[in-house]
């Protein structure tokens, strides 16, 4: 669907923004909270929290992140989805969202109508309130959407990026590219696995892929170190597998440098139990796969049959 | 100045992410605190704190809020500027601030250095913190930056919307209209006087003013009152004169209805002593101007004199 119209009177600009808005809280339903807590005010109110407080940013943006395939139920979840990935990444928890909207003026009512259930549906799903958002006209054919989450830690501590030493394994959840079939937009964003990681002391650091693993790994390596990746061991998507068949890379590349996989990559401190930690996950998460993809060496020390992640790389924005 | 180049090299595509990124942390300098509280990770971490938050968020778009006439520093500080307004509106003080940025692939490099830099003197003027944020590529023609900032209360109460009452006073500081001059991105947020009045238990309610009086005293109208303005009470700005010189409106209109005063909207309990209150305000803030434009009376009780509001509108969005 479309999130244009050439119906002026099926379009954002022939409601004005005080009609839209109460459109927006009707759509939002529960999702929604009352004042203060909700939209209305200057600003949304948030309850103090005795935990650290994860913020998170990333925005959906026609042409961009969707088209018109995608459908506007699709769009608004995935505007979460992406962000609730971030949370997961740091094994923390989503508690609310706050969302800055541009629309050119010919944004059609039924498109955003969708978006905003698609919206609240998601949010719901994950005890996300929608506190509060601005609206502003954006340029023709211009639809971008905005949000900031805002969650806690789940435990005492938040797992960054940084932690991997020498002889940490590099493990990944779910199968890797081929994201454009439909993955970036129907995927789960890794909360309850993130959460469970991060109690667990022998992760070392974490991060979501969202740019492909030939590049987020970077993130994760310590300067004096390097990834050492085993082809074998990448679990490469059927979708992967697809989309080779009519690009001109190989499914490995596909798995290595497609974006938004929005799966988990997990560093584990080298000497730990890795039988029974994957014992564990199994037991923990019996449908999602969770994959050894190799270990940190030391720098220049990488071995022959390792992945030359020089050789392929993951998507860079503004290239 | 531009936020355009026709010359790829200076352009942020040319970049790519890596660079561009590096170039920011360097931009921002101090205003971007160390990993895990600042850029670098999936989420940013914000300590827990003991009052209540408040979230606010407001965008600076191209051709908007701003175009080639307003230097680039004054760009980025009016875009933390504006959230800041949000901020004092409710009687709080600003912490951090996360920024998503979607940016045509020709966007220039000097443009958003100064956009940053105005940025980073903004949130050190104000003791923010620019803790995360996104950077994806917009459409040919668009820069719009999405500002999400936190902050806290001051006391032990957060100033809403509701809560006016008949017989309350409408006060406004500062003066109103032709902001289309110059104060839009050289206003200074009120936030030392909004944690001055939101101590005040005669405050019963409270806004900036970002539409027009006009329009924005509804929002802090009750379903049962009007607001009584008397048309020689309101503060019309020298700028609103000098604007009607120009167009077909009288100054009291461009007072009324232009947007972008960020003065704030004040309701004073009726019974207050009001010379007292004024006495306190020109003591504790000398240079800003404080003027009880009318006062709350039950619907169709309208004095004679009032202004007529129906002949005014206030800025709408999508309209």
């Amino acid at each position: 669907m479309t999130p244009f119209t050439s119906i002026r009177a099926d379009s954002v600009i022939a409601q004005g923004e005080l009609k839209l808005i109460a459109g927006i809280r009707r759509w939002l339903g529960a999702a929604s909270p009352k004042s203060p807590f909700g939209i209305g005010d200057d600003c949304a109110v948030i309850p103090p929290t005795k935990n650290h407080q994860l913020v998170t940013t990333d925005p959906v943006i026609f042409g961009r992140h969707f088209d018109a395939t995608v459908p506007p139920r699709a769009v608004g979840a995935k505007l979460l989805k992406r962000n609730l990935s971030d949370i997961a990444a740091m094994g923390g928890k989503p508690v609310a969202a706050v969302i800055s909207l541009a629309l050119a003026p010919e944004t059609s009512l039924a498109w955003l109508r969708g978006f905003y259930l698609g919206l609240a549906k998601c949010a719901q799903d994950h005890r996300v309130k929608i506190v509060g958002g601005d609206i502003t006209e954006g340029p023709l054919g211009f639809v971008g959407a905005f949000l900031t989450l805002h969650g806690e830690s789940t435990g005492t501590r938040v797992v960054t990026r940084s932690g991997a030493r020498n002889g940490d394994s590099i493990y990944v959840t779910g199968s890797l590219g081929g994201s454009l079939l439909g993955h970036h937009y129907r995927f789960r964003p890794r909360l309850a696995e993130g959460a469970w990681l991060a109690r667990r002391q022998e992760i070392t650091a974490m991060m979501d892929v969202s740019d492909g693993v030939a590049k987020d790994i970077d993130a994760l390596t310590p300067a004096t170190l390097s990834p050492a990746l085993t082809a074998h061991s990448i679990p490469i998507s059927a979708a992967a597998r697809r989309v080779a068949q009519q690009s001109k890379q190989s499914p490995l590349h596909h798995a290595l440098c497609d974006g938004e996989d929005y799966e988990l990559l997990i560093i584990v401190r080298g000497g730990t139990d890795r039988n029974r930690f994957e014992r564990n996950w199994e037991k923990r998460f019996p449908k999602v796969k969770l994959s050894r993809i190799g270990h940190f060496t030391a720098k220049n020390r990488l071995p022959d049959d390792a992945v030359r992640l020089a050789d392929y790389r993951g998507y860079e924005h503004l290239r």
